[in-house]
């Protein structure tokens, strides 16, 4: 039986679990949030699909102790319109009542006995991925956020326009914060296999700012984006539960900066498996270790859990 | 190659272009809404997964011509927040708005020279079914709504419940209009082949009830319904692809009533491929003639299409 | 995580594999057969494949042991050479085959600890699946046969043709034997909630033959068959993950016959979670206790297990 | 409306049928072979399983004429037993016999007016594809074979296992003859974005030796192969109805050889839309060059198609 957990039933949460009810993915689907309504309204939504479905999808309500025994939990929380697309300030609009989801939710999930994959989607990403591991001490493996997932598709996609090709066919990563001091490692990208630095007239720094402002393109007409980084949550998940061992840009523990921070890493039945190491260039190395100073910066300030005794 | 439009991108639009997307069921998809920015940000956010899915689906964006070559348009226009659910206006709510879009959008779809199977979601469903039709001059079996589709989900549920059963397991219409004057045609409801009124110490009119006021459940919790209402279009919009010669309720034509009305319908390529007349009790002959009549009403009083010279 | 184990690789056993490699619908997939040149060449098919697929499916060899916490075992053994369609024999050629693997079978699977549901597809059906559960000892709500679920399939596509209908529009069961005792319930038989009996100029008997014989005139042209049977074992495995709670006429355990056969039950994760007694006319009640009375017969002259201690 | 066409409905085309119907991929399906019985048993089993699934699709059996506007004719004719998988003949032991059915077919589907996209999985695979092409008369880009596509896949799997991750972590193309003269461009392979030549202790030649002997793997098992390839066939084809413009190592037309030789190429809505040329080395470049040479010899000594007026 495959059962998964979703706490945050916003626009991102929801369009998670509509995914997974359509897919018909899971068995069992443990559905939470704060707001009852608004959690009663989803799953009222979700099962009026049912006899219009191949499959079926159980779904339970707001119960964390129904976490005991799922695989996978996608955190999705959050308050979009805290957001702020106009300053600098970006996904950090939300850093101030998130840090407060976290410490809310970390010692219910802990004492759901859940012993699965925690998948962070809540932003900022990486500093809400490396505060849910501090304050569930749960191991890193098992914690880890879809960091860059997205903004590599999204590099892919624009990479691909410029070259008149499928994204699909682009590959490589982006690395860093999912926000703004995340960085293309063009030295990791190609297209059909061959290198980037081989196509001309490309403009770099314009492509890789594409990518970085892909959410920001997205919410100047809907105010939040769902579909995508639904999409990439949902497919991490997968990863987990089929123990693909599925290399994939991630929110990922890295001894070497102390921190989450969005690299490529080997995805499956323990969460992160394996870090991946590519030979980057110097200033790329320099760029992910500022981004990565950058997102501990902000989790250390934060209220840290009371030493175990 | 299957080609899809849908007009109108809140939420129950979008949701039914993620569902597209996501299956990988449609090669091009045409998408239109006169929010330019919602438009293109909806364009935006499904290209965004495009590197995560395994399929490929090429986006169109706000243009008409596009159309003149699609299988099946969806309609899904509408302000939801005109929609009324505290008072009996309900659906009725978006009468207003709705019927100045369709005078909009009715003469565009025309002039693109769409020669598909038009799907209208908009509400109220069956009036402006009928008004979509009458304003495109399309052969009546070339139009259909999605009409009492969801209902019927919501009625196979709640008895599915009530039984202890799965809602698949549920067979049976609910007839008349997607709104007020709806019923559950209990004669039509059986529980894996038994006559519901075999079953015993059910309250049927509480379960007609629920169904009835499914939709505004979701809505006190959510502000809208997308999940139900668009896995209801897509699959109907499947059936014509396929030609699968399909019964299911929707809103069709029906020439007893001079207009449209919720009734099982048979679907394929081309839009309603028949009407199945069965064998009502005459209380529920009498409901859906009150309930044909009341739709009827709404639409005779709207502004009529010239007429053609 | 799910897990199913598939005993016999031959075209069913193989075609279900495939089908649950290429849907993604479980993780971990146990394939077992004596053959062991077979059950490697299937493997390796399936593995080359994994590249094009998007899901991942851990293929674990002729290893009973895992089988331990498989959630679903489909039996799909047998040696279809031995079915003899031009006789009266029909399934009964692999009788004396059959019965062999089941006591070989049998202690082993018991002996692996294997704790889910086991769904039997060799044939004779309904005769095998009585013996692989007095062999296995389970609670015979854990061990079913596809039993009429395949020939309710037919009987609905002959119905479908003949009143020029998708065949998904036509709901009753086929009851009996999954062989030549079986019998259409014609007073379950309805086609969009109208009763077969309404549809006048329907040559009843033919259809039913035309069901009952569905299976050979596949194997007339092919030499057996796979792709709707293995369809069908796969559904029901599905049905038992999700709990579905559907009803679907398989060969389940009557007390009142003191054997298997083929009959509308509740499909979920406890296997049959119950028989549905449709009011049947007297002679159908006759066709079926008659039927049973066969496949009981058949499987109280094999070799009882010992009687436990 | 989706339609392809299928000719020759032994294990591989039977498995593209099933696929097709089983994914929902298709609105219409033409099923062709020599051997109607066969036909008509592969259509019956097929539509056997329709009550069975959520998508409908017509199968239209043994009607060149409904090829006319079809989108891809997949050939998959040949007869599995000639391939002599103990000798060096290899696939070439079904030279004799396909060079004829290439000759039947190929003025059928010309006559049936099919302006669609043809792809070969028929074998010897590159000499029959290029056959195809020569008696069809059809543009080069229009007729591709599966080539290497399912080598390359073979190759990613066991590169995967060597190194200890999945093989769809790994990139790079198997280029040549879908046969002896084939290899692995290890130039163009790495895992993770890591160039294959950076992992220590691989044996190389083992691995190219596994992947090209691959099919003889399977075949020593089950005495054809069907899941890998037939996946391989419906993958490309969805790329042709999607114009997906996807990257996939096929046997496509090379102007700088005169034949169809495996390589990567774009393949969209009009088959091969272009082919990549990656920076190969001097020996990769030479063992092409001669696979080329030999799939061309192969075909130039074969009857060749009257030359037009």
């Amino acid at each position: 039986m495959r059962k998964y957990g979703v706490i945050g039933l916003g626009q991102v949460g929801a369009t998670v679990a509509y995914t997974l009810v359509q897919q018909g993915t899971v068995d069992e689907l443990v559905l939470i949030d704060k707001n009852e309504a608004l959690a009663t309204a989803q799953k009222l939504d979700l099962d009026d699909a049912s006899a219009r479905l191949s499959s079926t999808t159980k779904i339970i309500l707001n119960d964390y102790s129904a976490l005991a025994d799922a695989e996978v939990l996608i955190v999705a929380s959050g308050n979009i319109k805290a957001i702020d697309m106009t300053s600098s300030k970006g996904r950090f609009g939300e850093y101030d009542s998130n840090q407060a989801i976290v410490r809310d939710i970390a010692p219910k999930i802990v004492a759901s006995g859940f012993k699965g994959i925690l998948i962070d989607i809540m932003n900022p990403c990486d500093v809400m991925t490396d505060y849910l591991q501090r304050m569930t001490g749960f191991p890193r493996n098992r914690v880890f956020g879809t960091g860059t997932f997205l903004d590599t598709a999204r590099m892919q996609k624009y990479v691909g326009q410029a070259v008149g090709t499928n994204g699909k066919n682009v590959a490589g990563y982006v690395y860093g914060e999912h926000g703004n001091s995340q960085f293309v490692a063009w030295s990791t990208v190609s297209v059909n296999g061959q290198s980037i630095h081989d196509f001309k007239d490309l403009d770099l720094k314009a492509l890789e700012e594409d990518a970085r402002q892909g959410a920001f393109a997205v919410m100047a007409g809907k105010h939040y984006t769902n579909f995508a980084i639904a999409t990439c949550g949902v497919r991490l998940a997968e990863a987990v539960s089929a123990d693909a061992q599925l290399t994939c840009p991630v929110s990922a523990y890295d001894p070497a900066f102390g921190t989450y921070v969005g690299m490529p890493a080997v995805i499956g039945k323990n969460g992160i498996e394996a870090l991946i190491h590519l030979d980057l260039t110097a200033d790329e190395r320099e760029q992910l270790a500022a981004s990565a100073q950058f997102i501990k910066s902000k989790v250390d300030v934060l209220p840290q859990p009371a030493p175990s005794k």
